[in-house]
This record gives structure tokens, C-alpha cells and sequence, in this order.
């Protein structure tokens, strides 16, 4: 391999203007699905692409932290990088300035995962391979080495991280079928909360007959029977065999959300989503006990490591919903992953990316953490906009081959 | 009352170099005390003053943020605004797009303290009164209405909220002493992460030759016997019936927390504050229960009422350090006070602000929600820079009598 050093940073503010009704949902009316992009560049070489979802004007602030976070990448060289990316991450994170904005969340913490997956994008091509094959042929201590396990040591050392994926080796060819099958994936665009019934039902009917096997809805209305008679409409469109998932998208108070978890138990959701506030810990864990055996999947508004980790320790969460477009990019989201498996919990991605970049965690996740297959979030409005579209055919994401981590945008 | 409409909202990115060593920690290496200001104009009365903490190069982004988050209050008339501050903090803190950007944290919740700060500013400009007296002056249903309660119900509702602060209502005169006498100090200021020995020692001495009965002390170094040293030197100095608090600024692990407390304890710390990262809720609820009677002190970086909350409700913290600079302004911080009594758990705000408005704040918290008399955080190092700097007089801030929330800052 030559020798890929980072001469520059740039940064992209990218709108994607949706169809009338498509990408809403009870909490965000009329979004744009934006992307604040950090750019590597490098002298002739590949460039590194990563970033994160804002949904809209705040993009601009995304930008301008990367560029204030990202300049001591500049003239590094991306193997030395990578080679210890856990202690780079850490000092990154913990700017001694711009971490007293978060610390590790909001706009600085977006800003920190558009550049960390910036990096792997970057390593990837340098090396030729899809992300997800480079991540597997790293040794336990290299996976380890590109973390950064700060503060998680009550439930996840180094040492037993390094442990944890090396006693998954062994049997690492058991769960090889799926680099060869593809990743089952599901489809959210079905039941965005601006569709009409005729467009939900529509969409539902589509993504079936497409081979779609689980389908989202999303409800939090502020009219409870709205949300009933929709879920109702969904399930007897789909019948008893199609996961259906509903998603409320932080709209319920905790009183609220035990009313209409209750309600909902008899159409046999596969998943409450985002029941209540993203940070209420104690109200999912209240929840959680309280709706048994229905299951609560939570993460997409979720910012770092440590508060996943006090999801997981509380019994809050059943469905790891980590997004590598809202924690600090592809090493945080391996963290969480790890997290996850040490507490048996499955993680299904909250796909900010539209699925590119998780196409690829989600593989590492199964083959070299033992994570069990579930499936992948799918969102097809932003397609024609990849260089690389994530190919979903019967309902399956097929395999990337391309070198790089599937994030290249269009100019 | 005449009528004050906002016209046009400005912002200024204010930063104040230090002397060397001074505002430093363990986590916040060369800090400057920099402000995003926002500032409400008027036709030709006054202009409304409110501002957020940041550490210099992030200002630019919580400036604009203000700009973006700030334009629905143009044309607003103060009292009108006000009269339902509440239903206002709730549409600007859910903002369709921005809200994406948190929720409730980070950059945008600055922007929102700043442009909240400034409104409860002009607010008492307007009536001409000292904040305190004007926020003294409001009906139980006439503050409820300047709150968001939304996803705390199941601690508190605006009936409960209500209610509570009728009950105080008959009991305010034995509380108003303090309203002549003044609210008690602490000096933040002797004990800077970055101050050699003498530099310590001779702080102290000034310090309680001056009155406080109260100092803080920065520990979080990667050495712990210098810690437990430096703790044991000052402890030495101010003798057994000083209050000597230990802040960590977040640099310990959970189990490195655990033994510095038990090596710390028979100094007689009054609180242990910031012993670990400030997400880790279940973290601080295992340091309470392990380390008692030691007190834990945390809330400086706990951006929104949902996560204080949680904090109160699993036990994790003894005192309440809501920064009105930090949650989203001075409704929020009310929130979380009213949320502290609840469980009858002391409000100790830190002082993003240094103390200037949240002078008047402690009033309000002591007399019409009868909390107990704790003591103010002091850090003198912005007074210059402030139009009406708060008096503090042997060691206890004297009452202002100007109107508006103190916030001013020289052009």
C-alpha cells in the first residue's frame, strides 16, 4: 500500500428536497434530508467521505465544526491514523474548547461523525476494500485499538472488548451465509405521518410485493384514535406474518405512552419506537417493565456511548437503534455495538445514511460480534443522489464490493 | 406600562482572555470565558441582554444558531410574550429542523438560554424591576405559564407546579430575610487546576480573610497523589469549619471515582462534584449510594430538564447545579428548581454566568419555592467586563436593585 496522507479538509452542505409528505413524522414537519459532508483530500489519491443527518438549516453549523474540529488531521497518514484512531477519537472528542458545547452531543458531536467516518471511508479506499471487509480482517486488538472505550469500563474494558470479538473467531464461518446472502432489510418509507391512507396502504401493498417482510408506521398523533385506526389499517393490510414496527418519534409523555403502548398491544407491534424524550433513561426503563413482553427500540436521538450504556444497563432499550450519523461515526457505533452484545441486546441501526454506511457495520456486526441477523432500515429517497446506491432487491440488501464505505454523494 | 416590541435580534461572540491558570480545570485546558450574546432590540426602550457560556472558538456557532432560532420573536410585544413564555420555549426548542440537532443539548440549547435569557431581561427592563422582584411579583399560575413541562408529569404537573408555589405562599415572610440580608458566596476562584501551590494557599488566605466560609478546590489530575496532597494542603489552610468542595471536572471513571472518594472522605469534602462523566445517571446513582455521606454535586453540563430529572429520580445527585447558561435560560432553570424541591434536593447553580443572573435567581428559589439557603458560586474574572458587576461583600452577594437580570456587558 502507498502512502495516503490528508492534505485538506473540506466540507459540503448538501439539501435533498423530498417528495410532498415523505420523511415526516410526528416531531419533524417538512424536513429537508440534508447532510453536513466532511471531505478528505489527499494529494492524487482517494478521498474520504463521511457525514452526518441534519434535516435542514442547521447544516451550516455542522460544517463549520468540522472544520474546526477536523484540522489536526491535516498531514496525517490515514494507516498511522487508523492504527490507533481510539486515541485520535478521544482527543478529537475532548477538544478542550469545543467540548464544553456538548460535551459529545449536539452540533459539535454531528460534526465529530461526519469526520470519523470521513476517516474509515478514507482507510477503506486506501486500501482498496469495502469497509466491511477491511473491518473483518482486522485482528481483535486492532478493533479494540480504533475504539475509544473512555468511561465504559463498569461494563466494557478494553481487555474484555479484545476478548469478547476474539472468542467470536471460531465460529465466524457459522455465520459467514449472510456476506454471500445479503442483509434482510425493512422499509420505513411506507408510513411516513404525512401520507394519506391511501398512500400508506398504497406504499404498504408496494413494499410487500417487493419482498419486504417488516414495515414501519409511524403514529404519535395528537389524536390517539388516528394512531389506532392507521396501525389497525396497516396490520390488516399486511396480515399476521409482516413485522410491523411503530414508530411515535418522541411525541408521548411517560402516562401517554403507557396509555397507548396498552392500546396497541393487540395488532402485535414488533417494536414501540422513540415512545417518549430521548433522554428519559428512568421513563423507557418504567416503560419497558410496564408494556412487557412488547419491546421498546430507542436510539436514533441517542448522542454517545455513555448514555447507550445507561440504556443498557437500565433495561431500557430491547432494539439498539445506534446511528453512525448521530454518535461519533463508525468507531462509536462499533462501541455501542460491543455494548450491546455484552448485554445481549440486538442492534437494528437508525439509518441517518440511508442505509450506506450501516450496510457495511451491520455485516461486521453479525460475522464478527455475533450479533444475530436481524434487519436493516431502508429509506430509498435519497438514491439517485449516491454514486453508490445500496442495492435492495426482494427485500434484501445485497453485498458492497466497491472500496469505501458506500458515502459518496453526487457533485 | 408602556408597550416593548422587539424589533430586530442581534448577536455578539464577547471573549475575555484570563490570566494565566485562572478558569481552568482538569477537562478545560486554556479556557477564555467567552459569551454568545443575544440581544433583543427595541424601538427606543430597552434592549433585552441574555447570553450562554462557551470556551471561545465554538461562539460563531451558537451566534448563529441564536439567528436562526431567535427570528419568530421579531414583532412580539414583551409582556404578550411573556404572559405565555411556556408555549413559546416549547415551539422554539421544537423547532422542526433544528430540533434535530439535539434535542434539548448542545449548541441549539445555548442558542435557546441565550435567546430565553434575553427575554426574561427585557422582560424586567420593561417593568423596571430587578428580575428577582419581578419573578416575586407573579401569581403561582402567572409562573407556571413561563414553563415547559412537557415530559415530566410523571414528577410534575402544571397543576402540581402550581400548587406547590401557592403553598409557600403564607410562609414567604419567615424566607424574605434574605432579601435584605443577602445570599451567601463561594469562592470558585482559589483553587484553579492550573495554580501552583503558593498560588493556592495565598487564594485561600485572601478568600477567608474576605468572608467566604466556602472554597472549591480542582482535582481530576492524572496523579492522584497530587490530588489527594493538594486536597490535604487546603484542607490545612482553611482549618475544619470552612467548606471545602472537590470538583473532578468529569476526568474519573466510574471505578477510579469510587476509590478517590473513599481516599478523599476524611477530608471532609462537602461535595464531590463532576466525578465522572455527566450522562453516566446510573454512574452517579452507584457513587451515591457507595460514597455516602459524601455528596455528589453535578449539573454544569446537564442540558435539559428531562436529564435532570432523571438524575433526581434515581437519587444520583444530592446537590442541583443548574446553569441558566447551559439548560435552556432562566424558565428552565425554574423548571429544574421546581423539580429539586420536589424531592427536596438543594439548588447550588453553577455560574456560567458568574453569578449575575442567577443573584436573582436564588432569591426567587429561596423565597417563593422555599428552597434552603445554600451559597453562590463567585468567580470574579468577568466583573470588569459587566455593566453592573455583582456585589459581593464579606463573602455574600448583596441584593440588586437595578432593573433587568444584571446581564449587561460593556460594548
Amino acid at each position: 500500500m502507498g502512502s495516503t496522507v490528508i492534505r485538506s479538509i473540506a466540507t459540503q452542505d448538501r439539501r435533498f428536497a423530498l417528495a410532498p409528505g415523505a420523511g415526516g413524522d410526528a416531531i419533524h414537519r417538512d424536513p429537508y434530508y440534508a447532510y453536513a459532508v466532511a471531505l478528505l483530500n489527499t494529494d492524487a489519491g482517494p478521498r474520504g467521505t463521511g457525514f452526518a443527518l441534519t434535516l435542514g438549516p442547521g447544516t451550516p453549523l455542522v460544517c463549520q465544526a468540522i472544520d474546526l474540529l477536523a484540522a489536526p488531521l491535516v498531514g496525517r497518514e490515514i494507516e498511522e491514523l487508523m492504527a490507533s484512531f481510539g486515541q485520535t477519537f478521544n482527543a478529537l472528542a475532548n477538544h478542550p474548547q469545543l467540548r464544553w458545547l456538548g460535551p459529545h452531543k449536539g452540533v459539535v458531536q454531528l460534526a465529530l461523525a461526519a469526520i470519523t467516518n470521513a476517516c474509515f471511508d478514507l482507510w477503506a479506499k486506501a486500501r482498496g476494500l469495502p469497509l466491511w471487509r477491511l473491518l473483518l480482517d482486522l485482528t481483535p486488538e486492532q478493533i479494540t485499538a480504533l475504539l475509544d472505550l473512555r468511561y465504559l469500563d463498569d461494563l466494557l474494558t478494553p481487555q474484555a472488548a479484545t476478548a469478547l470479538i476474539a472468542e467470536q473467531i471460531p465460529s465466524r464461518p457459522e455465520r459467514s451465509a449472510v456476506l454471500r446472502d445479503g442483509y434482510p432489510g425493512y422499509d420505513t418509507s411506507v408510513g411516513w405521518f404525512g401520507y394519506s391512507d391511501a398512500q400508506v396502504r398504497e406504499h404498504v401493498r408496494r413494499s410487500t410485493a417487493a419482498g419486504f417482510g417488516a414495515v414501519k408506521l409511524k403514529v404519535g398523533s395528537a389524536d390517539a384514535e388516528h394512531d389506532l385506526r392507521r396501525a389497525a389499517m396497516v396490520r390488516d393490510s399486511v396480515g399476521p406474518d409482516v413485522k410491523l414496527m411503530l414508530d411515535a418519534n418522541q411525541q408521548w409523555s411517560v402516562p401517554q405512552a403507557m396509555r397507548m403502548c396498552a392500546q396497541l398491544q393487540p395488532l402485535n407491534p414488533y417494536w414501540i419506537e422513540e415512545p417518549t424524550h430521548p433522554d428519559d433513561i428512568l421513563a423507557h426503563q418504567a416503560l419497558a417493565r410496564a408494556v412487557a413482553p412488547m419491546r421498546i427500540a430507542v436510539g436514533e436521538h441517542i448522542p454517545n456511548s455513555v448514555l447507550f450504556k445507561n440504556f443498557i444497563q437500565a433495561g431500557a432499550m430491547h432494539f439498539v437503534q445506534v446511528d453512525c450519523t448521530r454518535v461519533g461515526g463508525v468507531s462509536e457505533f462499533l462501541t455501542v455495538s460491543l455494548l450491546a452484545r455484552c448485554a445481549g441486546r440486538p442492534v437494528v441501526p437508525h439509518v441517518g445514511d440511508m442505509g450506506q454506511i450501516h450496510q457495511h457495520l451491520v455485516l461486521f456486526n453479525r460475522v464478527a460480534l455475533g450479533h444475530e441477523v436481524q434487519f436493516l432500515e431502508y429509506i430509498p429517497h435519497l438514491r439517485q443522489h449516491f454514486v453508490l446506491p445500496a442495492q435492495v432487491e426482494h427485500g434484501v440488501y445485497r453485498i458492497p464490493q466497491e472500496p469505501g464505505s458506500s458515502a459518496d454523494l453526487h457533485a
